[in-house]
């Protein structure tokens, strides 16, 4: 079961555009402090590095990602998420849409 | 001065993608029950169609429109807005990114 709706939250109006739009994301902080971000990658297969932990969470669409070190793509869709070391990175790869709320730790 | 954060609204967390991607935007619900978009067009020329009459407000970058039934091109920036009525559309050019918040009518 996927997150459809994130309540109770301040949207900054500017949208982040990464990778000459192949990822664009908004970043959203919640009631409580924390950030997040939504975002959707198009079909494309990028890099991204982290400042923060990171948790992915797939809201609808899919990719296959690769953690920094690993040899293993895995696939994720709607539900599910997966775990992203601070000062780190990952290799994704999108065949359509990949739609996701980013979690900051 | 335009708008640059949104409180206390609802984020649906799929992305609304149109035209390829070229237009992407996440749809909001303030707490008084009004909708809303956030999102940005990339480099490109489109026609969108409008169902509720909406004001369409620039938060970065910029962008020409044309009002169906009209010649006059009009270049809009931070901090502008123009109207468009229900079920008319209007002409956009970007040249390198235009962020928007749309206020659905």
């Amino acid at each position: 079961m996927s997150t459809t709706q994130i309540d109770g939250v301040s949207v900054q109006t500017q949208a982040n555009v990464y990778f000459d739009g192949k990822c664009i994301s908004h970043s959203l902080t919640c009631a409580d402090g924390s950030r997040k971000s939504v975002g959707v990658v198009l079909a494309s297969e990028l890099t991204f590095g982290t400042q923060a932990p990171e948790i992915m969470e797939c809201v609808a669409g899919g990719c296959e990602y690769r953690l920094a070190g690993s040899d293993a793509w895995i696939r994720v869709g709607p539900g599910d998420a997966f775990k992203v070391p601070a000062h780190s990175s990952f290799d994704i790869r999108v065949q359509d849409t990949f739609h996701y709320i980013c979690h900051y730790g």
